[in-house]
């Protein structure tokens, strides 16, 4: 074993994110279906909710594309989408429900069900700056240097269309009912300034708090478990909190996102001997645990910190279903793999590189869909989400 | 107002299903996330598990194509799917965890959840008994006379690959997880006998028990309140259960399933009028209050018994999110209507030939996908669930 594997070991060893593998194997004793809190997570603050925050069960994700060039249409669809997102965040519709011969502010699909923590995170995508050498809102000067368009890579199988976007929205509850209303709700009131592009459902987070389980994905194995939490406020600013001067100043406390969506060829994958899949993932599939002999190409070294320049970034993903893959015969399911950075340049594009090239996983996951957003920081009541752009 | 919609004004303000409108108005201000229970519902019945259970908060529903004409492929499938649904109704695998260099014989994804009231419910397509003329298993004589190919319906817009099957496996659970692992695996047990044809999560459940708080649809309105309470015995065995003479003796305690994929057209019924939104479907939108003043043409009249021969059906519906309708730019979203009952030939032909014709609401929404299944009734511990058929 060369000395990286057994740096690699001796950290996880010492406890991933604090966490050592007794506390593991006790909280996965602790089974529990998904659920979580019901209460409000405030929409305003330094940093926007939903990054930082402990992962909610339940995702929507939309991206939008945008129909104009007016900045002030912008300008108007982002105070509107802030106004709308702090309401729902409370428990409250977006407008009044009673409204005669007129069609109700609020969709009402939400009406009595708690806040359960819904978060609404808004991020620009590249093209919001520049899109085919055209600058449409004359924002390209103010592009962030780290949102970058995404360099391929190798294996990528890239749908268009169930990437890229002007603005992307995640949206985070756990109430699955609550979350689709305030999708809901933020595609009507974009209408007719930004119309959607994509949109995908998500349930079984990856870990991002201690006090959570962590859970299995769609694999079968735990993810989370070297995850950033949220109660690392060192490991947050070190990693996903972008400042100056690689990023803009109107980017101070905000952070980028990088969505993947990765499909899991789960025929292949579950034809697969459970030796075998052990060594691809680097993992005991039941206790979670990082096997004692890693192999060179196993996922969990490769896409570690010790092998990436000790760069680490906050992952956020869901897992989802989209139907039967006619191809396979087997569910269209994947991991809709969201992680939050300071850099993507120097986080998620050299980790993906690498695990492009030599990831044992690779044979069994396909990445059909790509997006990147600059997710400004929050805003103050009254205020919105994007204003140091717009204003 | 005619004596037709008296009446019926009269049956509801008596409360439907047991439920009078200040019941259900206190329910409503019990606000709840989404959660259910976590302890197991028994796989082995008289009647199968899943239709008199209090509908649970996830489903997942797959059908799915026999890919041969073996009557003792199709037998050992049926016992393989009892089997396996039996030992995760309890929360365990469906085989063991730890094969050294063999494929796990479960995914392993519900590793460490709690059962969550699994059930799954297993049913025949008319495609088993008959085929383009041929009968693949010999079973054409016992294909039960309430087991018809559904008619076409005014306004019908099918897309065969979102509809039919030769079986039909309904699971639902209070974690989507839970579900999910379910029918993953029914799926990799069910090849190469079987391959799915097609697959679709809901959540948002219709309400079918009187200690359930009636949730809303994603129009808004509340669904589920005129519904048959699963509580309710009498009407199940009158309008559930199948039995002689309509139903061959194997048919005995089982139930028909009609399911049709009904996409709402969110964009349209969001820029309606709330007074034209009330008109439509007969309710007061947030009270869920039946209006003083029924139109002709209002959907909870054409589909009430009153107006249907005193005819009911158990409706086990789940709201569905499906991406983005790329025609309208909305969420391609809706409900998967699920209805059993025990001969659809008086009960939702009838029924659903009446509203396709007159309702109000089909301009707000479209039928594109149908498919119909003879569930048949609960096997005992050691049997499997199709047995009188295929023995």
């Amino acid at each position: 074993m060369d000395s990286t594997r057994r740096n690699f070991l001796q950290s996880v060893s010492l406890g991933a994110g604090g966490v050592g593998a007794g506390q593991l194997l006790a909280r996965d004793n602790r089974p529990a279906a998904a659920s979580g809190g019901t209460g409000v997570v405030d929409f305003y603050g330094a940093h926007q909710a939903g990054i930082a925050t402990p992962a909610q069960e339940y995702l929507q994700f939309a991206s939008f594309d945008l129909t104009g060039n007016s900045l002030a249409d912008l300008r108007h669809l982002l105070q509107a989408w802030s106004d709308a997102a702090a309401l729902m965040s409370r428990g409250r519709p977006v407008g009044p429900l009673s409204t005669g011969s007129k069609p109700p502010a609020d969709t009402g699909e939400g009406v009595g069900l708690l806040p359960s923590e819904l978060t609404v995170t808004f991020g620009f995508g590249p093209t919001v700056f520049a899109s085919g050498g055209k600058d449409p809102f004359g924002l390209a000067a103010r592009r962030p240097k780290p949102l970058v368009n995404l360099p391929p890579f190798a294996g990528d199988a890239l749908d268009k269309r169930l990437g890229g976007g002007d603005l992307g929205v995640q949206v985070c509850a756990n109430d699955p009912q609550v979350a689709f209303h305030a999708v809901h709700d933020l595609i009507r009131i974009a209408r007719p300034i930004a119309v959607p592009r994509w949109l995908l459902a998500g349930f079984g987070r990856t870990g991002t708090s201690r006090r959570q389980v962590i859970p299995r994905n769609l694999m079968g194995f735990k993810d989370g478990t070297a995850n950033i939490m949220v109660e690392n406020a060192s490991a947050l600013k070190e990693f996903v909190w972008a400042s100056e001067p690689a990023s803009p100043a109107w980017m101070r406390g905000g952070s980028y996102l990088v969505v993947r969506r990765i499909q899991i060829l789960l025929g292949t994958w579950d034809g697969t001997g459970l030796t075998s899949q052990e060594q691809t993932i680097g993992r005991d599939k039941l206790a979670g645990t990082v096997l004692p002999a890693l192999p060179v190409n196993a996922h969990i070294l490769l896409s570690s910190p010790q092998l990436n320049g000790g760069q680490r970034i906050l992952r956020r993903g869901y897992s989802y279903l989209d139907g039967i893959d006619q191809a396979t015969g087997s569910p269209a399911a994947g991991l809709m793999f969201l992680c939050y950075q300071r850099d993507p340049r120097r986080q998620f594009i050299p980790i993906q590189r690498q695990l492009a090239g030599s990831d044992a996983l690779n044979k069994f996951v396909s990445h059909i869909g790509s997006a990147i957003f600059a997710c400004p920081p929050g805003a103050r009541p009254g205020g919105f989400v994007g204003e140091g752009l717009v204003q």
